[in-house]
């Protein structure tokens, strides 16, 4: 007997069918003696087309007004999952983010968990209920509905086996585990038995889509493991824990991540005095703008080039924001360049092996592929390449760091 | 400078060039100086939908997580219209029941708006915001959400209007105004400029779909007056208020109501107790069963027939219901005819006039519409007749009651 929360994504409700799959499957964890809560995204395309229907209104509707709107997808979802329940003759209660005590900042469209209230989750437990929430979302102080960006279901169910201190987290998806890279590109590729935290989140941070990041980063700080695994099968999938046995690894590295959803934004001709690059980087960060890599180059004396990546649909709102900021201060220009790919490697094995930079740029070299922004943290190596070369850069790696079965 | 109230109903918010010329009007008003609360339905076919993809999943969903489906979407209209209005350069807040303050009791699918808590709408009144408020819903003392059941907008609106008692409440829907009876039926039928709250109560809860009975007597209650009118136009309605002048009254009625959505529900072979009447009616109302007409006949000594009516859709629970109590009570058994339709007459001038009744009867004897049950209020009076004549009846009591041009 313990406190199972479960995570279905969009496809695994995609239409009436497999919500009544999901439905037999968390009867079935209940039957088992569980308490079982379930954060569910919403069905199939339902956002994307609200988005479309926003778009239809208005070329830049309001973030509050857009999170309202895209918050419905998921309590269209959490509705119909707990008449399924309620119909396989379970009592189910379905509540909205907000109605399950989920508390967030203000930052419309991609606002942060600040706690969890959990008062009624406690009670629908001790009534004997499965509980059904949906994901993406919480609210305000003011009352305010906001959502937690692209893929923050998983945040919402890791958040919420923290708070009532869960003994199982599974996160149910379309792929069966997590795996070195992705194996559309790879597909001999390993998959990941097991994987630490911190693995895992600089996959995620770097482009693996299977868990957001800062679902990682929630698991991490209060310990929840996670199970990644498939809505379509039984199988075991990846456990996502605090430390890997060296047994569990085969290789020097664990996985390369690649992100074609990336910019490179660059401010040219930037006065070097002190404090510069901490105002343009506190502005970016004032308005949420996620800067990824971070590359600054002396081109001539005094004069500095700052590069970095962000995601492709941030690249706009922050040349904006630079370009104003490089009025100020006199920079030159701001360029962008979407046509580009982040691909990196992550390990940690780097730790204690040197060689693994000068493996990879050789590799891609030998490879012909160009290599452009670099940067490194204790156990990342990333590069920005061409777009183009991008599966190709992935496979290289992959060949050469033994990653393939 | 006034507050506004304006209700829009799903017909008029049908899709995007409908929702952007809605947000014009509401943005016409704001600029004649007013502060302005629009209440939004779900757009067009989007409820029907809804409870069609339940069905689906349930035969029968729990009402509960019916009315948290069906309240998405007024939710998703809300925020499209607020985004339309902030296209339009005007700044606009959308609100869900629950955060427009709307108190219910917990009676789901028609819960009934016990007390709206006006803080949040006087705050972003006086923020100057136009407020789009999700019409048809609230939320119980428990934050869980309900629905007000079909036409429940129309309350919403009028609910609202007297909370913060607004100048003005304004009911834009697809026909222009209240008529004598249905224009589909009897094209050259008269509109009423005017129509007391009685009157418009009857003729609603009779069957006249342009106004929600309930709406009808909050405003009565509240002092609210109630314009009805269309929103493709900016023709004048009807004024639904207390006292209409004699001279905005052209005939001896008011207006002829109709509703083929009714059903015809008898319990043969009541015992004549003191009591079981009301046992019988209590029963129905626990259930929340909308008993219409009453009929009690005696057949035989000491034995009754009760026969009533109320919609179709509750026909088979109030059969099932009067089942089990009939069993208790010793009825013999239960019978259902949906195979009906009621007509009322409905006019204050009733009350000193004395020979309607027989007016109508004979206009109906004369044209060979049988009468099946018949009951009076003070200003209503109404039968049942067979389905297939029910429009010929409107028809004949028009022309004799003189409602045509």
């Amino acid at each position: 007997m313990g406190i199972v929360v479960q995570k279905y994504g969009g496809s695994s409700v995609a239409d009436v069918e497999k919500i009544m799959k999901v439905a037999r499957r968390i009867v079935d964890c209940k039957k088992s003696g569980n308490q079982v809560v379930a954060i569910v995204s919403a069905m199939g395309k339902t956002t994307d087309n609200l988005i479309k229907l926003a778009g239809e209104i208005s070329s830049s509707p309001p973030k509050r007004e857009m999170d309202r709107l895209l918050s419905t997808g998921e309590q269209i979802s959490m509705s119909l999952l707990a008449m399924a329940i309620d119909s396989l003759g379970e009592k189910a209660v379905s509540l909205t983010g907000p109605q399950a005590g989920i508390r967030t900042d203000s930052k419309y469209s991609k606002a942060k968990i600040v706690n969890i209230v959990s008062n009624r989750l406690k009670k629908e437990l001790e009534n004997d209920n499965i509980i059904i929430i949906a994901g993406f979302q919480g609210e305000t102080e003011e009352h305010d509905i906001t959502t937690l960006g692209r893929g923050g279901s998983d945040t919402s169910a890791v958040s919420v086996a923290a708070a009532l201190n869960a003994d199982l987290c599974e996160i149910f998806t379309d792929v069966d585990g997590v795996y070195s890279c992705d194996p559309r590109i790879v597909p001999n590729i390993r998959k990941l038995s097991a994987v630490s935290y911190d693995e895992m989140l600089e996959l995620a941070l770097l482009g693996a889509k299977v868990l957001h990041p800062r679902s990682v980063e929630v698991g991490k700080t209060h310990g929840v493991e996670i199970h990644v695994r498939s809505s379509f099968s039984h199988d075991i999938g990846t456990i996502v824990k605090k430390e890997v046995l060296d047994m569990e690894h085969d290789g020097l590295i664990t996985g390369i991540a690649h992100d074609k959803d990336v910019a490179k934004v660059v401010i040219f001709g930037v006065p070097d005095t002190p404090g510069t690059a901490a105002k343009i980087l506190k502005a970016l960060a004032d308005e949420n703008i996620n800067v990824q890599m971070i590359v600054q180059s002396a081109q001539i004396k005094n004069i500095n080039d700052i590069a970095f990546t962000c995601s492709s649909d941030e690249a706009r709102e922050a040349a904006n924001i630079l370009e104003k900021i490089g009025e100020e201060i006199g920079a030159e220009r701001v360029v962008i360049n979407e046509n580009i790919a982040k691909v990196s490697v992550v390990g940690a094995g780097m730790m204690t092996h040197s060689n693994i930079a000068s493996r990879m740029f050789s590799s891609l070299g030998e490879n012909d592929i160009n290599i452009d922004l670099i940067s490194t943290s204790e156990i990342t190596i990333s590069v920005t390449v061409d777009i183009e070369q991008c599966e190709k850069a992935v496979r290289v790696l992959a060949e050469d760091f033994e990653l393939v079965n």
